[in-house]
């Protein structure tokens, strides 16, 4: 069934681009909007080219105003995540290493971010059928299911998301019953945010981007509006918030 | 039994002027730090102000290393705290009103600040026997528990101090077996906080700080370490995160 309308936000990104390649696949969209940054110029099948950044208001609501001349969306994944950047954003073993501007720039990135484009993005969502906006969000995110610890930040910024997920779920219900919430813990992925911590994983627990996609995309499909503002697994199960 | 030594962070506050005030009548403590941003300038009875901005890591750093000159700490409680301030900061009724500045805001006081006061100060806890350090934390930031949405900016700051918590009692049981860190809701508590939301609240739901700190102490005396990292109500039950 063809004629379904999506957004990937952070399409430049490992699951943001194999995202926006299975959808393509499926045959089942006539438009994907694949948002990054520095998109590339030209479309390619179904595949649009939009410039976003989720830190730049401006820039989402002409997005925002460019797509919804052409109609309203089925599906948006804010699929953008920060967990460490060179030396400057390194994930905390102690709360010693505890530090103010990287504490900023991962609630920025994973918890701002993201809360700024649902206040852009959420009015595109189709009203009279079932619609779905997910965000990428992490297991570490769950303060129940923390028995590690450290990751402080990062853990931080995911649990802020998940809370602002809660948020939307509620207020979308009241416009559109089939209307779906839901932040989303992909597993580990072979991407570069994942690379430095890929030593530690028992075998064949590093998913491709390919692999991932195609599990958060079946997982959205699976979703019901009773578990819309929750956090699930790459498998399909509810994690604690 | 005389001789413990707490600590207050943001004790100009409604709830933190009266925990200080509630401990020093307790008799129990034989040094009360009271920080705050401007603390008046006199010691009183067992009350020692200090000067301390969660946001200002030297002052910290300065104001840890004057009290660990004196000694260890069995209490530390982090009652600053912000959810709205004139027109510029006001909570959140819908997605559309979310807004870049004010979420960094709340983010920057209510879990970034708390983290770094984590910092400066969990070395100063008493390594030996029990010791607390609890954050003032809401019902509202419990992700599981939000029913009626909106708040968002302070939902998600909450939510993600709840996260940091439980990370600080991970590595705090790893040195001290009987200490706690917890996150606290103390109801509606008549301050410059709740002022402009008490209007709805049903008749004998809003205490004043005096009651609230005696609630607060209570169950921080009733914690046991089994119980380290959860968010718990001012009537000592937990509350899902």
């Amino acid at each position: 069934m063809a004629g379904k309308r999506a957004l990937i936000i952070g399409s430049s990104g490992g699951i943001g681009g194999a995202l926006v390649d299975a959808l393509d696949a499926s045959g089942d969209f006539e438009r994907i909007y694949a948002g990054s940054r520095q998109p590339p110029g030209r479309a390619r099948n179904s595949i649009y080219p939009l410039t976003i950044d989720i830190l730049d208001e401006s820039i989402m609501a002409a997005a925002a105003a460019e797509i919804s001349r052409e109609g309203l969306l089925d599906l948006v994944i804010v699929a953008s995540g920060l967990l460490h950047r060179d030396a400057a954003i390194r994930p905390e073993k102690s709360f010693r290493q505890i530090d103010a501007a990287s504490l900023t720039e991962l609630l920025a990135v994973n918890s701002i971010g993201p809360a700024l484009a649902a206040k852009h993005f959420l009015p595109l969502l189709a009203v009279d059928r079932r619609a779905v906006i997910a965000f990428l969000s992490a297991r570490v995110g769950s303060i129940g299911d923390n028995r590690l610890g450290g990751w402080h930040g990062y853990r931080a910024s995911k649990a802020a998301l998940n809370a602002l997920v809660r948020c939307f779920s509620i207020e979308l219900v009241r416009s559109n019953p089939e209307a779906i919430a839901v932040a989303l813990h992909p597993g580990t992925v072979d991407t570069r945010l994942s690379a430095p911590f890929q030593a530690r994983l028992r075998p064949g627990s590093l998913f491709s981007a390919r692999e991932s996609a195609a599990h958060l995309l079946a997982v959205i499909g699976q979703l019901s509006p009773a578990e819309s503002g929750g956090l699930f697994g790459w498998d399909g199960r509810r994690i604690p918030y």
